[in-house]
């Protein structure tokens, strides 16, 4: 073989490739979207701010997506996930606490009475939160918190949490990263609690993760420094709170944002308002049989009649996991 | 011409490209830095963590190098620019402020009278501070710092002071980026100062710049959404804030940190306390012919007996701008 028929053959080889790659970038990148309004409006915004010489096109460095974690990304019933973590950590730190079998709202958790630990309101809540969050470096919190997810259940499908993820977003976030956006969580969740697995579970990095914080301090313990978690709160990453987190980690005003309840209106409003094309969506929990219903009465990801009201007025577009995901979780049907 | 060989010429073409590329890249990444042991210090822990094999080696995405600003990778003489700013910024507010001409700071600063605003103290800067950079929008803010950065002239050489920045340091920048790293400002100064040129400047996104702040305000102006700047700290990033600034921002240990002066002292433990192979310098200010030779006795960029004695405990490589850098500023010999 001549050196010349052989880089032949290596053009030959390159170029199908190439031919493959493109045939394949044709494929539906959102396999799991029914071809309903909310896909359209995904793949016409996409389209638009990344291709060149259109009125919406955005660069590559300004293309910020930005999503809700809770409810968005993966579940949140029966409960927020980090607070069915918090009911672990006491029930795994009881033996250390024996004092706990008088002491509210411990006493009534370790009963499994959830009515009782409840009834304490919001005192009650912190202090479950600052025992199980506070007190330890923030290496041993991220280790509990990867050891807890490593081996937890949900009450409901005996699966790992970190299964209870939506397979449509999981879609999603590849479809946006193959077109150049770089995409953060923003989340009412601890960042601390989030970072230890939003890169295996999501793809996200850590530092692509802005989320409620506690404070922390810089000590030196036997020559080594740490950061110690103290009971105290820094950073409540909700409501107001989301554009002023995403001011404070990003820096840069996202064009795309994605959220399911009234933590998440103020991120899609400050994501709007930066003007050129924009794309809000709020995932609705309408699917009893495959996941959950619930909105306006539910004390967890609130869906009010305010929001869908406000949804309908500013043109954000509402995502029916009922009717607009054929797949929910990526287990289904496995 | 068949197309067999006009594959072959296009395979050629691109042969002779990559080699061309092949040997750019063996070239000196570092040509402003001589051979001395702070330039053996960098390329040697380079090429120790990206070598697969190696004991040192560590994965792309844990490259996390951290640089402070003033002094690290810009000047910081005859004061911070920052501070420079607020000064220019006063003396522009002024014929608004027409009450200012009796009110002290303001009064000493408009009469040039630097020794009468310090005589103030810590109560003075703090409300020169936040008289400059609080009660506007966010927006506006940043509009603020690019029209001043655009134009200002540094006192001394009358350059705009987006040219007093470490010709060195942008070379390592450009060699950890090309070995897979990513770099993050954490800096003492306003994170909201930095981000809007940190891009053009350094090629750092805003995205990864860390820094102190001041507190924010989520409101709706004419039905428009803004993130009003108030006159209240957030969060100082100097000496213990940096570790809690990195934990915040980053969330991953760096491996690599450069800093010149005590308020980086933490961020080298904090480093190094992560164990495997790691990098920390400081960059000495050495040069009174070329730049500014100060240190111990500083009050900006001090360069404690502490800190030099710390360094040579801990093994952290003192740079020395005289000796180590063939040239400081871009614009030299130009």
């Amino acid at each position: 073989m001549s050196p010349n028929s052989k880089l032949s053959i290596i053009s030959l080889v390159a170029i199908a490739l190439a031919c493959t790659a493109s045939i394949a970038g044709a494929q539906d990148p959102l396999p799991s979207w029914s071809d309903g309004p909310a896909k359209k409006a995904i793949m016409a915004f996409v389209y638009d701010v990344t291709r060149e010489g259109s009125p919406g096109y955005v660069t590559p460095a300004e293309r910020i997506a930005i999503f809700d974690n809770d409810g968005t990304l993966w579940a949140e019933q029966p409960m927020y996930f980090q607070a069915l973590f918090a009911l672990d950590r006491v029930k795994a730190l009881a033996p250390q606490h024996p004092e706990w079998k008088e002491k509210e709202p411990f006493a009534s958790l370790l009963r499994g009475d959830m009515k009782g630990v409840l009834a304490g309101g919001e005192k009650s809540i912190a202090e479950l939160l600052m025992v199980t969050h506070a007190g330890m470096t923030t290496a041993e919190f991220e280790q509990i918190v990867r050891d807890w997810i490593a081996t937890a259940k949900h009450p409901k499908t005996g699966r790992p949490y970190t299964e209870m993820v939506y397979q449509p977003m999981l879609e999603l976030l590849a479809y946006l990263w193959a077109n150049g956006f770089k995409t953060f969580i923003v989340s009412g969740g601890g960042i601390d609690f989030m970072r230890p697995w939003t890169q295996k579970v999501y793809g996200i990095p850590p530092e692509q993760v802005v989320g409620s914080s506690i404070k922390t301090k810089y000590e030196m313990r036997d020559g080594k420094p740490v950061l110690v978690r103290l009971p105290e709160l820094n950073f409540i990453d909700d409501k107001t709170g989301k554009p002023i987190g995403i001011n404070s980690h990003v820096g840069r005003r996202p064009i795309a944002a994605f959220g399911n309840s009234d933590g998440d209106q103020q991120m899609l409003e400050w994501t709007q308002g930066g003007g050129g094309a924009r794309l809000m969506m709020l995932v609705h929990h309408d699917d009893a049989g495959r996941e959950w219903a619930y909105g306006a009465e539910s004390k967890i990801g609130t869906f009010s009649d305010a929001l869908m009201a406000e949804a309908k007025k500013s043109g954000w577009v509402v995502i029916s996991m009922k009717n607009d995901w054929k797949v929910i979780f990526p287990f289904e049907g496995k």
